[in-house]
């Protein structure tokens, strides 16, 4: 019989309340020091509570790097309640995980299997570790315009003809709460003696509700990493990373976890992470299945207006690469109001009060999480309703080649399933020089260059700069959306491998 | 005539505060939606402002790694109250600017010229940019036994001795407050066509007051990181990196940024970057000279109790290698009372109300900062008073055998000036095998060891283990210190590179 650990308890957050309560003469960083020193603006933007409980790494507050007291219990609550063997926090996002996931299983010059939609967060990896991509495609749906899944066939194939990937890695739900069939991965990844890392970025609350998609440590993955703070109630950039099994050597892990995070990490994001796993285990059944019904509401209200679809679990149940959605994610497909994702966007945001989660060239998605209220889903309405009214004034409107453009255009651009031409490390550090854009078609690119959101490469460093990916961007860019990882933003010129 | 920018102005924390502020519907991360679904506890603990200011990358809030809008505005004011050309806000603290700045100066394989005592966010930095350090000793004094500044000389003679080394990077002011001749060493690095990166971690504040030691970019540092939260009112965790001049590429710099750092950057550390700012541009010098008065009054009063030693300017200043210190630092040498620098900590922290930010097996090191008041003063002379009273019950005086090794033994070991056995990043890949302490001498570490604080590896990994290294380690984690970077933090065991 093994004893269940007391899930009531919040043992960091609750030393941190006690040591921001004492009185102390602080000596220490921060140099506020409990908020005395704070300068005014900055107490009335965040009041006196949260500056008092800004505290370093004191006795009480045990060590995130070699923890034994409140964070040890804390990590080992949190490993419970989310079905892992042990978890580690995070300060600096999954964008910290999925790094210090890369350099634990990779080797300089290792391969390892990636879908072509990967967070940037992972090329940073790859550029940290040294390892070598091999790419897979999503499954692509024309007709949604949206890529799904990562078939298991896609997996045993890639596998096949590289026995040598050290590892693979899914994302999953995906940003549009797509969730592949990572039982069928993780059997074939296993097979091959391989651990399966999952992105579970999106889905830090899927394993406290049976109606959302199945969790991906239940389903056999080795390593999860997900933003605590994307769907529950962490602050932002806190994230957690979950381990079980033993095909992840969880010191190489740990030691990794120290290269990629500040060596003074805040203790409000550790406390919110320590808060997050105490509300999901002791009320999150209840609390997602309001959320669910909030957002089942949502999508029926927001799919009857006119002009508008949502992405149901009907429309991509029958792709093979698909096994669940989750339905607190809701994609809203604008096509046919004559306007891009962005510029719906950019009404909604500007003129109507609502605001969205990604705003895409086709797309608008929205997160619905246990925050939202009934007033939220109303206003949200209204607004929709005044986007979609078709008196609405034009002058927003699109030219129609441009919305041809984006329409017939995969969001993420095709690349055959193999290794780039040059490592993402190997182009970080590699001599570079700038072209035009026109010319710079045809060169390998030096830099990494996303749209944001959602922060998918469309060009990853070490791959050949082709005239359709730089027409997707440039169109995101001329739609008011960003280009990260770009030296010049407006993508007049471009860094190339100089040759 | 250049014009000033108008400092009274706080574009992202106003920003902030704006969407903060105004109704609106969230679709977006993060999942507590502005604190309305925040749990009880984190909303007592944080209060319901900072919650609401917890936002994302809204298009009104910028984007950090593109920033054109308040984050711009935000960094160009901080560059020029700084002394910088350019300002990057960094949310993963000093150690993602470190990182950065080792990826951005070195390629793989290339030397670069480093202070054996140097903290180890530069080790990880090392390690991720494959960089092979030149260990360059610190000037140490037995007399103080502390480690103080750089000497230009041996700067000078490194190079002479390996021209290929590619950056200097030197830690000034130290952990203790000590500031090098960053102008002799800048002048040299130059010379040889290379820049000078100054880990200014604890130097936020020295551009706003003449009585502080010179600021890094004054004395002609291409490169500047500083820890905004230690000493500053940021939140921990928020830092700055400052570039000038030409020899630092910036677009690679800023690629590699991206690299190290959350592709969530949480908004409360980014604004309070902002109003550390702020405040200091606006009545930097003024709150300051209050600063250092306290600092003044601590001094004299700790330097006059029994047996406490208080390290003076006209203790450092005949040393070479020593240009200034920063009298807002103060380090206690504790040795004739009988404990160490540890036992002294846990006693003032434990049952004293004082807490103080680094002690070391001989000293306790305090920060005094803008934060602290004359009840602070008031409070920890009280508890100094009491642990250096002779009368004091004896329960945590050392065994004089304990006391006699950790005072004859340097804090930092002594190691050649020269490049390690493997590179940190060879070593962090390198196969490894777990050995009893005692069987681990003489072998390759596997693993970066650090007493923390002050978080400055003893051994690093690459090198050889020897047995004063392991005891200085034991000793510390005896005393109740943490060592940090240990796969058995109680170093029964060690990791060693596999032969």
């Amino acid at each position: 019989v093994v004893d269940r650990l007391d899930q009531s308890q919040t043992p960091f957050l609750s030393a941190l309340r006690h040591c921001a309560q004492r009185p102390q003469a602080a000596f220490y960083a921060p140099g506020h020091k409990r908020g005395q020193g704070a300068p005014v603006r900055l107490r009335e933007l965040l009041g006196e509570g949260a500056l008092r409980a800004d505290l370093p790494e004191l006795t009480e507050l045990d060590n995130l790097f070699a923890p034994e007291g409140v964070i040890f219990q804390a990590q080992t609550l949190a490993a419970e309640a989310f079905g892992a063997e042990q978890t580690w926090f995070l300060a600096n996002g999954s964008t910290c995980g999925l790094e210090a996931a890369i350099l634990a299983v990779c080797d300089p010059q290792d391969k390892i299997l990636v879908p072509r939609n990967v967070h940037r967060s992972v090329v940073a990896g790859l550029v940290l570790a040294g390892a070598r991509p091999v790419f897979m495609e999503p499954e692509y749906s024309p007709a949604l315009g949206l890529a799904l899944g990562i078939p298991a066939e896609t997996v045993a194939a890639a596998l096949a003809h590289h026995p040598d990937i050290k590892a693979v890695l899914v994302v999953s739900p995906t940003y549009h709460g797509i969730g592949s069939d990572l039982e069928a991965i993780a059997a074939i990844a296993h097979a091959h003696g391989i651990p399966l890392l999952v992105d579970e970025a999106h889905g830090p609350h899927v394993a406290f509700h049976p109606a959302l998609p199945t969790p991906a440590l239940r389903q056999g993955a080795d390593l999860v990493v997900q933003s605590t703070h994307k769907v529950l109630a962490a602050l932002s950039q806190a994230s957690m990373l979950h381990v079980q099994g033993n095909r992840i050597n969880r010191d190489r892990l740990h030691a990794a976890l120290q290269l990629t995070q500040s060596t003074s990490p805040n203790s409000l994001l550790l406390a919110s992470l320590d808060a997050a796993r105490h509300q999901m285990a002791t009320e999150g059944e209840a609390l997602l299945s309001d959320t669910l019904a909030l957002a089942q509401t949502l999508r029926e209200r927001l799919d009857a207006l006119p002009g508008l679809r949502v992405i149901s679990p009907q429309d991509v149940s029958p792709y093979a690469s698909v096994r669940d959605l989750d339905t607190t994610r809701i994609t809203v497909d604008v096509a046919d109001l004559g306007i891009t994702g962005l510029e719906a966007d950019e009404i909604l945001n500007d003129t109507l009060g609502v605001t969205v989660e990604l705003p895409e060239l086709r797309h608008l998605t929205l997160i619905v999480s246990l925050g939202n209220t009934a007033a939220d889903v109303g206003h949200c309405l209204n607004g929709f309703r005044q986007l979609a009214d078709p008196s609405r004034s034009p002058a927003h409107t699109s030219d129609p080649s441009a919305l041809t453009s984006f329409l017939t255009h995969a969001a993420y651009p095709s690349q055959p399933s193999t290794l780039a031409a040059l490592s993402p490390r190997d182009a970080f550090f590699a001599p570079t020089a700038t072209l035009s854009a026109a010319e710079a078609i045809g060169h390998l690119s030096a830099e990494t260059l996303s749209a944001y959101p959602p922060g998918i490469p469309t060009v990853m460093a070490g791959e050949t700069i082709t005239a359709a990916a730089l027409a997707h961007l440039t169109t995101v860019a001329q739609q008011g959306g960003y280009i990260t990882g770009a030296s010049d933003p407006t993508l007049r010129t471009l860094k190339v491998i100089r040759a």
